[in-house]
């Protein structure tokens, strides 16, 4: 394929605060050429993920490896076709989720790609309720949150795209689900389409009253994505013994100075566990992930929802967007067709 | 024993912020009679303790029992002697370790004492190293906090009963141990004379840097007692899936407002456990705890600080100074002779 032109969008500046658009830059090059075991793939959806806030800035991410340098494509989940491949274990026409990043071509050597078989579900699921969010949704609250039936879970950022699954998870689990969103349209989608009990629209009025008037026996497990008002108006909610999966403190990933954090008082009385996690510490449970949740789905018991934005040059004004609470579930930028 | 004479000290008022010795008031009173299956304790030490503050609030303390009503005696835990007993199990003579409340005689139906040796350690051990404060240490370091040799564990209030036992057991375990207190002299003693790594005067000017200067390996446990500026500097400091014991907040058990607390972004960052706990949650650990904690103290591995003042009318001023960080070791009100 000669003359196979890339479009990438390359970090140029690291925001001070809030990231703009400017920060970002779209770029044309020749298409990588695969070498020998490695593969071209073709981007077909890019996620756009709150955590990519933080690879913005300068120094290590907290998963371990080097934020992107400037000038360098950001770093992202992608679902690809495979287009060539010197590698024996792909072929061409094969559907992989891998982590391309924003651009719509790169070569891989195959090493963390996973097939996906879009006859099993559809392939953006991949970047969703069966990938790292969903799987984020599952080991956060059935590893770290623990619930038991007839518990209340509350969860923030309700109808994103880790949210929608710890609801439906909860309710799987026999649990009250409480949900925690930014407008009414999302807190009435989280209860009629995702069968939540309750949602709290958090721009509503005062937060603290009506999260309590949803949870009438307190909070057993707060799932939380935001920090802030709404982990410091749950935590005045707890039960005792009441655990927190820390998945996210999307309300201060713009701040520039480190905001406080919530009292603590009610932790130390009743015994509350809160900790932070990380999905990729779990992998280990991926395959219960995987097939229990694919199960589900199949059953018609876990939905999704996706905010799909279409073309590359669309990501960076999308995920200023989403830092803000704009999107409407799992956004996906659609890089190209699924079949070209 | 007729006319036998009581001195007791009521609650007489509800501190707002921080308590008064006029908040509490010295009365006599005839000495109660032991009924049926009943015995006579007359106290010779009494515990001081920062988690009273919270019993001198309204309402319910967070270990389920109500708080004392106004004008009834304040709550304790106690070391007596057996005066006059209608129950078998306890004879005159003997010593009891109970929660007999700031008085000098009180009855018991003998549920929830303790027998003490005074051949097997010193009384007083009953109410610190080898009491509550330390079962404390044992549970919330081995158990929540899960130290592993070569890791770095750091307590605050680090002088005090609590403290001084944690800092003691993470050397047993193989732990560097690094103390925070509020005074050189307390921060010479739990090195020198307990074996600490090293220990921070939180007093003795910026915070962060001294206690990072003292952790050249970063923490892996913090165990808390003081919450505040003390959390917030170890939380700026903890290694990847570090753990906090979170046992007191003494920092702001007098605020009449609920302060902030830390910033959180290390916790989601670094995987980190917080658990708040209480001890009486944790009974079933008591036999280990006085079984391996008894062996090191005996083979002085084990070492304690009390700081014991006289005289039950002493005990308002003492435990006022007590939140203030005034006593050196385990506060211990000497109500009555031992051998009278």
């Amino acid at each position: 394929m000669p003359n196979l032109m890339n479009r990438q969008i390359l970090l140029r500046s690291r925001p001070k605060g809030e990231p703009r658009p400017s920060d970002f830059e779209l770029v044309e090059t020749p298409a990588p050429v695969p070498g020998e075991g490695e593969l071209l793939c073709r981007t077909i959806y890019l996620s756009l993920d709150p955590y990519m806030r933080g690879r913005m800035d300068e120094g290590r991410s907290y998963t371990g490896g080097m934020n992107p340098a400037l000038g360098t494509v950001m770093v992202g989940g992608t679902i690809s076709e495979v287009i060539t491949s010197n590698n024996a274990q792909f072929r061409p026409g094969e559907f992989v989720q891998g982590f391309n990043g924003w651009q719509a071509y790169a070569v891989s050597k195959g090493a963390g790609l996973r097939k996906l078989d879009p006859r099993q579900a559809p392939l953006t699921t991949g970047l969703g309720v069966l990938g790292m969010p969903g799987m984020t949704a599952y080991v956060g609250l059935l590893d770290i949150g623990r619930p038991k039936p007839g518990e209340t879970v509350v969860v923030s950022a309700a109808s994103g795209a880790v949210g929608s699954v710890v609801g439906q998870l909860a309710k799987l689990k026999g649990c009250r689900a409480v949900g925690v969103a930014g407008s009414e349209a999302k807190c009435e989608h989280v209860v009629r389409a995702l069968g939540f009990d309750a949602c709290v629209n958090y721009k509503a009025g005062p937060l603290r009253p009506a999260l309590q008037k949803a949870c009438p026996d307190g909070i057993d497990v707060y799932f939380d994505n935001v920090g802030g008002d709404v982990l410091a108006a749950a935590l005045t909610l707890v039960n005792q013994n009441a655990r927190i999966p820390l998945c996210g403190l999307i309300s201060q990933y713009n701040a520039t100075e480190p905001p406080p954090g919530p009292n603590l008082r009610p932790v130390l009385v009743n015994r509350v566990l809160i900790q932070g996690f990380i999905v990729s510490d779990h992998l280990d449970r991926q395959a219960d992930f995987l097939r229990e949740c694919t199960r589900w789905y199949r059953e018609g018991r876990l939905k999704y929802t996706e905010d799909v934005v279409t073309g590359l040059e669309s990501a960076p004004e999308a995920f200023v967007g989403l830092l803000r609470g704009r999107n409407f579930g799992k956004l996906i930028v659609k890089v190209g067709e699924e079949r070209p």
